[in-house]
């Protein structure tokens, strides 16, 4: 009674003057019919209110009443030309942040002329083999004025270091340079196998990059902790969020293992998450997200600073939920998964195209992407109350048992020793494994409707294919061949030597990395200096 | 706190046992992490809880998880035949109802060959002259078998007697004929304008088809009190609610004082409500809806049945809300507009075309529309849960300040003597109209954002347009001679002639009606029948 007295003294004293002094998007936010609403209904059963921990009901005190999220498109194919217009493009059509796909060989360190790239070359992001395709890839973008993403995570070093120095060269002071890369190698094991090294020297890398950014580019997101490619590869909302936030603190562990103090970079910490299509479960899971974060950062670790109990996240709309069978049925999908997003409060949003299940977004599937988040945004008027489903008694209650199955799913983790010995044991990768194959069960029962797939089939003619220009790869691999014909090759060697040594040693290696990518070596070539004293991760037999 | 207890008692002894009782849709309802949901979450503030007055929680113990709402596509153009096929590639898609759109002449009694009808035979809907297009429109379609909802109002009694007599026809005993007719006059004259007669007469035939539909068709919804049109024109959604519920107030009246009893014919009455942009603010307006006219029902008109109480209503989103630009965007505005009426409770729903603002919609976007439904229904999990967002402060507090809103509007209309007197004094006209000219002020202004029209434009070239087959209007003339040239012309004269003598008297005027269409006499014959004995509705001057 008295802990529900301080609360309400806390709303009125310190929330409500914090909402009345912040600035909103609109004078007043009101209905279709005029009446005008409250920022905030109801209380959430755990007391919390929005800006204040456990922050269920979101991370800031005013949430989109202040400043709607961050709509930021994944983007990414055939070359950095190819992928600049594209940028132009999403920027004009009134996109707020960009996000990076890279190709299959960037992300794991081979060069566009490697044996292994070959046909992946610019087929599912865009090649960056060297600075030079980085600068390609942001001509007339001033890093100054977007923040950008970058979904890389076994080269994550390489590729923000090409973004740092893109940044100095446009003559961008280092604390304006923002943006996230994905950097989060747990996940790559567990399910999306775009790794490279093994676990201790890709977690060095991690935190390396943790101590960097400290130091140099402090407004830089340097872990984006994914769940995203877990939930895609068949896991549940409940799975997703523990081993996402089990591998948050593995990381936030190896961190402080380091020597790095929790609040020095527990604040640039971010989140990846899935919004999948059952409509509240996604709800819960977001809210139970940020609740059970911020008590691990603040009981666990010991962290004292509020933003390193905030969970800040991106979410990208469920890509396995989209079908190649009447494609339009996906805007449906991709919508309401979006809302979910949106009423569970998320940082940033990519929406899925409906063209992904067949093929590279064209250009207007791809702005029907972000049009869709701006009809949610700015027609539907669920941004103009906080949490507007905190209080509900289904949501919460959801909430509560998201988190509590999560908490005991955490719990096994904790029990094989880590994230790190589960993954070699097999457990979460045995665990998805289930779990995707119980709904494809369910699917084939019957039990599971999938629109178009096993209920309310037509006959289809073939779909128009979206397909970047055949000549790309061409001219990705005359690029770098004129890289490496006009750079200094004594300065790469020497630049190459030095990553090699700093990886031997235990010197950070992301300075060493930004002297050699400023010398136009190339991904693969930093790579393969890694491996050569790293060696290669074998993953291990499990099904 | 001993009204709670007791609410308590009843939840435990009547409700749950209730719905053990029936049979659910699925054997267990779980989200996508396993977790089996109970039918339902927390209280809502007024105490109500599914099935049991006031109803807020929506009007059945199970409500979805016993059966989805009805998938109603309201669908007509050019002709009886091309309509007939339409219908049949709809009910092939999985629709699980039917909707007439008739076309203007028919809606307002002129056969497709009188001069004024021109250009409007088959243009936003299909023509029925005589019993022997119906017959044509339901070609292989048992009416045994289907719903059928008509939007008719001025000509409902003549175009309920073709479905009744081709349900004769097709041996179909008359209490498994079921459907709705429109049949509401006073938004006509408010808001739509498809009016013929004056008020007087024309709350003769809506009482005249309550009453000879209790007898004869005891299953169909006699009259459907519609909001949809009044929100189409620009209201509020509080205005739509006022409006609509102050004309079903008037038709109770007028039946009781034709001398029906309330618990006779208020089972049968429906309604039929706008999914408009703002989430929120439209769930709130289901649910007042509800619990307002269950009051109505029983403190107003001392209802006892609770059939009588309970409100059913059809729902469509808002056309009106869609643009020509872009009109992929309007997949996303349905989705999220037929989300808020399945949230809200909705009986049936009509999910617009993406095409609905540039033309008729194509047989590709009827599907579109009704796999939109399909999606929500199977893949969401929103069905799953009874009223889910019931007891969200937010939505609670949005239902009880609606609720009060329209009550107050209700209050004013009362004060002019009633929808009738007000109609003649222009209000619900000028308010409209205000609202309407508000809202256009505020997108001109920038205040409010249409997505593609006052923000996020971009060139495009000319849409490809569905147009029906050009050779239609021909063949509907022809159709039209062969009938008149067919028929026993002196049982017309004759059938028509008992029509205008039960005019003049006070006798039903649906059973000669009934007569005369199944002597295939025509819409327009009837109806210039019946203008000369009633004379025509003049609009007051308003604006």
């Amino acid at each position: 009674m008295d802990g529900e007295r301080r609360e309400c003294d806390w709303r009125e004293t310190t929330w409500r003057p914090e909402v009345d002094r912040r600035p909103e998007r609109k004078a007043a936010f009101s209905t279709n019919s005029g009446i005008e609403l409250e920022p905030l209904y109801g209380d959430a059963p755990d007391g919390g209110l929005p800006g204040r921990y456990p922050y269920t009901r979101g991370i800031r005190p005013t949430m989109y009443r202040g400043r709607l999220w961050t709509m930021r498109q994944y983007a990414g194919f055939a070359s950095a030309r190819e992928t600049n217009r594209r940028f132009k493009v999403l920027l004009e059509s009134g996109q707020t942040g960009l996000s990076i796909a890279f190709d299959l060989p960037t992300q794991i360190g081979y060069d566009s002329d490697h044996p292994l790239a070959q046909a992946e070359v610019g087929r599912v992001g865009v090649p960056v083999n060297s600075l030079a395709d980085m600068e390609r890839l942001f001509e007339d973008i001033p890093l100054g004025e977007v923040s950008t993403s970058m979904t890389i995570n076994a080269t994550a070093a390489i590729l923000l270091a090409m973004y740092v120095a893109l940044a100095r060269r446009q003559g961008v002071e280092p604390d304006r340079v923002r943006g996230t890369v994905q950097n989060d190698i747990l996940k790559e094991y567990v399910a999306r196998g775009n790794y490279r090294f093994p676990a201790d020297p890709s977690l060095r890398l991690t935190t390396d990059v943790m101590a960097f950014c400290r130091e140099e580019v402090p407004a830089w997101n340097t872990v984006s902790i994914s769940g995203y490619h877990v939930r895609e590869a068949g896991s549940t909302a409940v799975q997703e969020l523990a081993f996402t936030l089990s591998h948050g603190r593995a990381y936030a562990r190896a961190a402080v293992d380091a020597g790095l103090a929790v609040d020095d970079f527990a604040p640039r910490l971010s989140f990846f998450f899935n919004a999948h299509n059952h409509l509240f479960e996604e709800v819960a899971k977001f809210r139970a997200a940020r609740r059970m974060w911020a008590r691990i950062m603040r009981e666990e670790f010991g962290a004292e600073n509020p933003k390193s109990w905030m969970m800040r996240f991106h979410t990208q709309t469920a890509g396995s939920m989209l079908t190649s069978q009447q494609p339009d049925n996906n805007v449906v999908r991709v919508a309401l998964q979006a809302l979910a997003a949106v009423l569970g409060g998320t940082q940033s949003l990519h929406t899925n195209s409906r063209d992904e299940a067949l093929s590279l977004p064209s250009e207007e599937s791809a702005r029907l992407a972000l049009r869709t988040q701006q009809v949610i945004a700015e027609e539907s008027g669920v941004a103009d109350v906080i949490d507007p489903l905190g209080g509900a008694p289904y949501v919460e209650s959801l909430t509560d048992r998201v988190e509590a199955d999560a908490l005991a799913l955490m719990a096994k983790i904790d029990a094989l020793g880590g994230p790190v010995k589960a993954i070699e044991a097999g457990f979460p990768q045995r665990e998805i494994h289930r779990s995707a194959v119980e709904w494809q069960r369910k699917v084939e029962r019957g039990e599971e409707t999938v629109v178009g797939v096993n209920r309310y089939r037509v006959e289809e003619s073939a779909p128009s294919i979206f397909r970047p220009d055949e000549g790309a790869r061409e001219e990705v691999l005359a690029d770098l061949s004129i890289v490496r014909a006009e750079r200094d090759a004594a300065a790469v060697e020497g630049a190459l030597r030095a990553v090699g040594e700093a990886a031997r040693g235990s010197d950070n290696l992301v300075r060493p990395i930004l002297a050699a990518v400023e010398a136009y070596a190339t991904t693969g070539e930093i790579c393969a200096t890694l491996e050569a004293e790293f060696g290669t991760y074998k993953a291990p037999e499990v099904l």
